[in-house]
C-alpha cells in the first residue's frame, strides 16, 4: 500500500513543474507543462493567468498518475516571483499578467530609487526594486493603463494568484513580501510611503502569511480539476529561489548556492544580515527566521546556451544534456584559453557590479586561438563572476566553506570545476539539479511529518558529487580574475556606449 | 598556327605559378605546384631550393602543355621576396633556404634599426628591414652559424637563384634591392657600412640588374627540363608584389593596389616619394623610373579564413570559392554588426600602428547578437584597417581616385564593398585576381612585342567590376572606423600584454 505523500506545484516563467514526494522521500512522480510568454512590445513580457493553471493541472496530473495513487495529504507550492497579476472580485484577470522579466517600468524603477534613496530602499524593503518588481509596475499602470487598474479589486504576484485559485483565499508568503516594493522588512507588512507612492490601498494587497502557514483547504473546483480531495491542506510554501535553497538543504551561514538556469542565482542564508552588505544584495525572509541573501548574475546559462547556437554543432533547441556535452568537449580542448581575457556581460554586468548598460568583449584574440579557447575562456570567465558574486558573502560571513552549485549549467562538469578553483571553495553538486519543487514539497512534508524541512532536504536531495579547489585550478583563475578586473576597469567607459 | 608568346613564373611562397602568354594577351595556359616550407623550431621557415626547381619544371610544364604549342619567345620572372638563399661554387644549396617570413633574426632587425634608426634606413635603403629581410638574416648566420656562411660563394634571394638556375648568371632586379637590407636606394648600389655590418663582401652578393633587362639566354640543362630552346631570353622580372602592380595596370599616383591574399599588401606607384611619408612605408624601385611603395596588414585572409575555420560549416581545406560564399552569406545576415567593434589584430597591429605585441578583441557583444553580426563585424574592421593604410597615400598624393582589390580575398564582394565604403573611394575588381605571372608575363611580352607593359597588362587584366561608395556605407563604416581608433586607444596597453 503506498505511503502518504505531498503534491508540490512550481509555477515557474517557462513551465510549470509538479513532483509528488512520498513520507519516505522518494519522488513518486514528476511533470512539466510548458508556458508562453507574449511581448506585445519589445520591452513586454507578459502570461495568462488561465494558461497558468492548465499548465498547473496538466503538470500536476502527470505527477500524480506517475506516482502509484499515494494519498496527496498536503499541497505546497513555489512559484515565480515579482510581476504583478491584477484580478477583479471573482478573481479573475482585467489584464494578463505582467512577468518579472517585464522592462516597461524602467523609469519607474529608477524614479523609486532616487524617490526614496537606494541606501532606504535596501534598508527597509529589503531590496532595490527592478522593473518587474511590482510597485514600479503598479506606477507605470497608473499612468499608462489607469482604467486596468481601476477595475482591479486584487494585486498580487503569480504566487498570489496560485493561492487564490487553490484555497479561494487571498494570501501570499512573508518571503515574497520584498518583491512587491511595498513592503516592511523589519516589521513585516506593508509600508503606507510606498502604498502612497504605487498609487494602491492596502485592502488591494494580499494578506502576508508564514511559508508554514496552511492557507486554506483545496476548493471544490480546484480539487475536481486536479483529482484530489477537496479540503486537503494547501501550505503558502515560497518563491522559487527560496524553495531552490530549501530543496538543497543549504546549511545557513555555512553554504552558498549558485543556481545557473539562464541567469545565476547566487543565494546564503543567515541568521542576521551583514552590517556591511552591499545595498543591492537582495534580503528576503526565510524560515526559522533566517533571511535569504541573494545576488546573481543575469546571463550565464544564456550565454552557454549562445555559444552552443552560435558556434556550436549546428542545431537549435538540442537538449541540455546535449549542450552540457559540446562545451565540456570544447572546454577540454580549449588549451590556449589562458591568454584570453572574456569580460562576460552579455546581458550588463550584474553583481556585483551593477552595471546593466554594459557589454561583453573578448579580448587577446590571435589566429592561433580556437573556438574551442573562446568556449573555455567564457566558461571560465562566467565562474570568476560567479566567485566576484560569492566574494559578496565570503568576506562578511567567515564561516562559509562551501558552494552548492545547481540548475542546468551544474551538468557542465568543467564549469563546476572552474567555479570550484574561482571561488577556491569546495563545490558539491546536488542528486536533484532542479530543486524548487522539491524544496515546496519537503515543506509541505516538514507539516505532515512534523519535522524539519531541511533535514528532509538533505535526505531527499543529498549531494552525490564533491569537486575541491586544485592548486593550478585557483591558481590560474586568480590571474583570469585579475585580468577580468582590470580589463573591465580599462573598458568600462567604452562598453557602456556599445552592444545596443 | 598559334602565335609567339611568353612563360611566366611565378615562384611564390606556398606554391609556384606559371602562365603562358600569348602575343594576343590570352592567357594560353595556367599551371601550378605546391611547396612545402619547413619550420624546424617555432619562429623557423625554410624551404628547399632543390623543391622549388622541381615545382617550377612542373607548374610550368603544365601552363606549356594546356597552351597549344606556341612558341615560347621570352620567360619572364616574378618570385617571393626577402629571405637568404646561400649556395656554393656550384650553385647548390649550403643549407635550406630561410624564407621571409622567418623570424630567428627577430632580435638583429631590431638591433639594425638602433644600430642606424629608422629614419636613415627608411631614407637610405628604401624601408626599415624586418626579420626575414636579407641583412638580419646574415647577420644571425654569423653568430649561429658561421660555417654555412663560410661555406656560401654566392648569397642571394629566390629570385636570383631561379636566375641563376635558369641562366647561370649571378643577377637579381634592382626592385628587390632594399629587400637585400644592404642597399643604398638612391644610388642603386650595394652600400658599405651595411654589409659591413652583416658581415658579408659585395662579391658574394648578385649583380643587380633592370627588371626588363635580359639577363641571359635558358641553360642548356634548364632549357631540357623545361622542354624550351636553349639560349630563350630571360627576362630578370620583378618581385611577385611589384609584378602583381604591374599585372593589374596599376594607374601611378592615382591607384592603389589592395591586394588581400593570407596578408593584405597596399601598394601604389609613384614617380617621386612623398617627402612626409611614414619610415616604415617600404619603398623600392619600380618600372620607368616609378617607386612602389608598401604597407599593409599582416593577417586579413587568414582572420577571414580564421572564422570559417573556427565557425563556419565544419570543413577544413574547402576551397576559396566556398569560403567566400560562406562569409558573404553571413555577413549579409549579419544586421547587428553594428553595435560590434573589433580590433582584427589577430597577428599585431601592423600598418599605420607598427605594433607587432598587439592582439585582437571584439567589443560589445549581447546575447542578440549572431555568428553573422561577429563576421560582419570582423570584415568591416578589415577594411577600415585597410583605409587606414589606403590613407597612407591618400593624404600625401592628392591624385588618388580609385583602389584596385586583388587576391583571394576580392572573391568576397561584402569585403569589396566594405573596403570601398570605408576608403570612400571607388573599388575597381581585375578579371585575374592573382595578377602577379601575369605581370611578369606582361613584362616579358613588352619586349617582345616592343610595347609598354602596363598597356598590355590594362588588355591582359581589363577590371571587370567597379563598385562606387553608397553614401550610407561610407557613414556606417566612418562611425566604425572612429570606434575602432577610440578602443585601439584605449586598450592599447591591454592588448600588449595579451594574446602570447
Amino acid at each position: 500500500m503506498p505511503g502518504r505523500a505531498c503534491l508540490a506545484i512550481d509555477l515557474g516563467t517557462t513551465s510549470c513543474k509538479a513532483v509528488v514526494l512520498s513520507e519516505s522521500l522518494a519522488p513518486l512522480g514528476w511533470g512539466e507543462a510548458r508556458l508562453t510568454t507574449n511581448c506585445p512590445s519589445p520591452r513586454a513580457c507578459e502570461q495568462d493567468p488561465e494558461e497558468w493553471w492548465g499548465a498547473i493541472v496538466r503538470a500536476s496530473g502527470e505527477a500524480l498518475s506517475k506516482s502509484g495513487g499515494s494519498p496527496i495529504e498536503v499541497v505546497s507550492l513555489s512559484s515565480q516571483r515579482e510581476g504583478a497579476v491584477l484580478l477583479d472580485e471573482e478573481g479573475k484577470p482585467v489584464r494578463p499578467a505582467i512577468v518579472w522579466m517585464d522592462r516597461r517600468a524602467s523609469a519607474e524603477a529608477k524614479e523609486m530609487v532616487s524617490d526614496f534613496g537606494e541606501e532606504w530602499l535596501s534598508r527597509v524593503v529589503g531590496l532595490v526594486p527592478s522593473p518587474g518588481f511590482t510597485a514600479p509596475i503598479l506606477r507605470w499602470l497608473k499612468r499608462e493603463e489607469p482604467e486596468a487598474l481601476s477595475k482591479a479589486r486584487h494585486v498580487t504576484q503569480p504566487k498570489g494568484y496560485l493561492i487564490l485559485r487553490l484555497t479561494g483565499r487571498r494570501a501570499i508568503d512573508l518571503d515574497l513580501g520584498p518583491r512587491f516594493g511595498l513592503f516592511d522588512l523589519q516589521n513585516r507588512s506593508y509600508r503606507e510611503e510606498l502604498l502612497e507612492w504605487a498609487g494602491v490601498c492596502e485592502s488591494l494587497l494580499p494578506e502576508l502569511v508564514e511559508p508554514t502557514e496552511v492557507v486554506g483547504g483545496l476548493a471544490e473546483e480546484a480539487a475536481r480539476s486536479l483529482g484530489l480531495k477537496a479540503g486537503t491542506p494547501v501550505v503558502a510554501g515560497m518563491g522559487d529561489r527560496q524553495c531552490e535553497v530549501l530543496g538543497l538543504g543549504l546549511l545557513p551561514g555555512r553554504e552558498v548556492m549558485v543556481a545557473t538556469g539562464t541567469a545565476t542565482n547566487v543565494s546564503t542564508l543567515t541568521e542576521a544580515i551583514p552590517l556591511s552588505l552591499h545595498p543591492r544584495v537582495a534580503k528576503s525572509p526565510h524560515l526559522r527566521g533566517l533571511f535569504q541573501l541573494e545576488a546573481g548574475i543575469w546571463a550565464s546559462g544564456a550565454v552557454l546556451m549562445w555559444l552552443f547556437e552560435q558556434f556550436g554543432p549546428g542545431a537549435r533547441g538540442r537538449g541540455r544534456g546535449e549542450v552540457a556535452r559540446w562545451l565540456s568537449e570544447e572546454f577540454e580542448r580549449g588549451e590556449h584559453a589562458g591568454s584570453l581575457v572574456v569580460l562576460p556581460f552579455f546581458a550588463g554586468a550584474s553583481a556585483p557590479h551593477w552595471e546593466p548598460e554594459m557589454s561583453a568583449a573578448i579580448l587577446g584574440l590571435g589566429l592561433g586561438h580556437t573556438r574551442a579557447d573562446l568556449v573555455r575562456a567564457v566558461v571560465e570567465s562566467l565562474a570568476v563572476e560567479i566567485a566576484e558574486n560569492v566574494s559578496l558573502y565570503k568576506g562578511l560571513m567567515p564561516g562559509i566553506e562551501r558552494v552548492v552549485h545547481c540548475g542546468g549549467g551544474a551538468m557542465i562538469e568543467p564549469f563546476n570545476k572552474s567555479i570550484c578553483d574561482a571561488c577556491g571553495l569546495e563545490v558539491e553538486i546536488p542528486r536533484h539539479l532542479d530543486s524548487a519543487a522539491l524544496g515546496a514539497a519537503c515543506l509541505g512534508l516538514s507539516l505532515m511529518l512534523e519535522r524539519d524541512p531541511f533535514d528532509l532536504a538533505r535526505e531527499a536531495n543529498p549531494r552525490w558529487r564533491r569537486l575541491k579547489p586544485s592548486p593550478e585550478g585557483v591558481e590560474r583563475l586568480k590571474a583570469r580574475r585579475e585580468a577580468q578586473r582590470r580589463a573591465h576597469k580599462a573598458l568600462r567607459n567604452l562598453l557602456r556606449g556599445l552592444g545596443r
